[in-house]
């Protein structure tokens, strides 16, 4: 049994092209050769628990990943996200590896998979990328969208002045020219490609602002008391994609459209159907499209076995 | 974050006095002071593997526990259980400790459960100890009721000649006249408190032999699919004691038995309110009472929290 540290995935990370496996982990998930039993919950005083576990049959191991997020953990000077993942033998339940990546492999392969939502439906000239939240989500799905579209024109939404400049003083040397806003409304306004990240728990982004050729993926809400969409914009969109649609009934954007009776099940799309050619993508520039990705444990499958294949290649 | 090894458990596990720890743990269990959600379950081509996580509100950890039965192991010269268990701060979410105990905490903690058990339901003079099966279980249940009853004449069933002459090697010189045999009315006929151990799918128990003053406490059954006792034992019982009644209507014997229209909901009583006192236990000699040990994530959590506090006192 190996234990992978926060500092060796770290190490490891850089050197992986994690949006192939990724990708793939959709497209196995979407023709159901994955098994992927419904997210474990646990709800305490100061924070929230999650268990994504499951496997697909042709690959060595079962993954079981625990991710939480403690809001009040800033004030204590530590990360609110927190974590690992667990990667055990299929043939003979051996634990395998344990990934101590405190929430990072949760983060990056949140992040991954917003690059391969924008990847796919995104339309094709992006004028100006829009971030709503400046948090560490914020700054990965930034990062990593720089791997599928040219530009690096930025409007980043906030709560507040020090945020906002921060976000700015981080990401701007990474290429990026940022603005800043604490009106969404600018965002809608702007952007034709816009990332939700945040925890909020009623919609940060209006309807009466949307424009035509929009794409939206929103990653915050993984909870089904969370919501960062005005609801009608699912019912505006031209494409309303899940990467899970039955995950996505139960939590995220899509349940509480459905809910407000914006969106019907039969209307939903799912991301692996889309990468793997199965249903259809963004048709033309002018299509409104939203992805609504409350995160799948196939995508923590993917990374955990591919850190791990990794690290034993250079053990 | 503290690592304990297996082999550190078991320097750690002898110190322990685990009984007082579990029956505080079914307590307040049953007085709904715990919250542990539904079990994970993942089901795959060579074995299950059981996620049970939950919390006390007084408490300062948060566990998840991870258990695994592969039953083709023993063919690769592994042991068919395997596992691990994780105790979280609930104050940040931290991961405090990984208890890497290879699934013998699980062991040990469904032993001690049988040993309450028999300590609040098995008549007071036990004439026998039936033990049915010859795995890791079928020894420590027998070990564990050391404490709980003077008894150390035992009769084991087993399929094989075998098995059973192993079983009576290792377990006679602890202490135990070990009879064995192959047929389960033997077992019906001469014992008096009976645990059953086994993963068996069909009923290795029939109602007709059974005796009054029969206390039977069947661990093996932790899944729907499986079942060690007649349906109709169950329904002939004067008692019928679950270690969690919203556990045991979807898995074990009880499941079995209300599908079968046996016995009813409202029959049943729960471990820890016979333990607190809230509800009667055994009455008299002569009735018959079983308990359906289906494991719940307080014993997990209690155990865990007790192996790392004494580990961090002699550390």
């Amino acid at each position: 049994m190996q234990i992978i540290t926060l500092a060796q995935i770290k190490d490891i990370l850089p050197a992986l092209d994690l949006m192939p496996a990724i990708e793939a982990g959709f497209v196995a998930y979407s023709a159901g050769q994955a098994v992927v039993p419904p997210v474990g919950e646990l709800l305490l005083d100061k924070g929230e628990v999650h268990i994504k576990y499951g496997f697909l049959h042709d690959e060595p191991y079962y993954v079981i990943k625990i991710a939480s997020g403690f809001y009040g953990n800033p004030q204590l000077g530590l990360p609110s996200s927190n974590g690992l993942m667990l990667l055990f033998s299929q043939r003979t339940g051996e634990l395998v590896s344990i990934l101590l990546d405190e929430g990072m492999l949760t983060d990056t392969r949140t992040a991954v998979a917003g690059a391969i939502a924008a990847k796919y439906l995104a339309p094709k000239r992006v004028r100006r990328i829009g971030i709503v939240g400046t948090g560490i989500q914020a700054r990965l799905q930034l990062q990593h969208l720089k791997g599928v579209t040219a530009c690096r024109d930025v409007l980043v939404w906030g709560r507040g002045d020090a945020q906002l400049s921060r976000y700015r003083q981080d990401m701007g040397p990474l290429g990026f020219t940022i603005g800043t806003t604490q009106d969404t409304a600018e965002i809608m306004d702007s952007c034709n490609l816009i990332v939700t990240t945040t925890p909020a728990e009623s919609p940060l982004l209006e309807v009466a602002g949307l424009q035509r050729g929009t794409h939206i993926t929103a990653v915050g809400s993984d909870a089904p008391h969370k919501q960062e969409l005005d609801a009608a914009i699912l019912g505006r969109a031209d494409l309303v994609v899940a990467d899970s649609i039955s995950q996505c009934l139960e939590r995220g954007e899509i349940y509480q459209a459905i809910e407000a009776r914006e969106i019907r099940e039969a209307d939903l799309v799912e991301l692996g159907d889309v990468i793997g050619g199965k249903a259809k993508g963004r048709e033309d520039e002018e299509q409104i499209s939203v992805a609504d990705l409350t995160g799948v444990a196939v995508q923590d499958m993917q990374i955990a076995s591919s850190v791990y294949k990794e690290s034993t290649i250079n053990g």
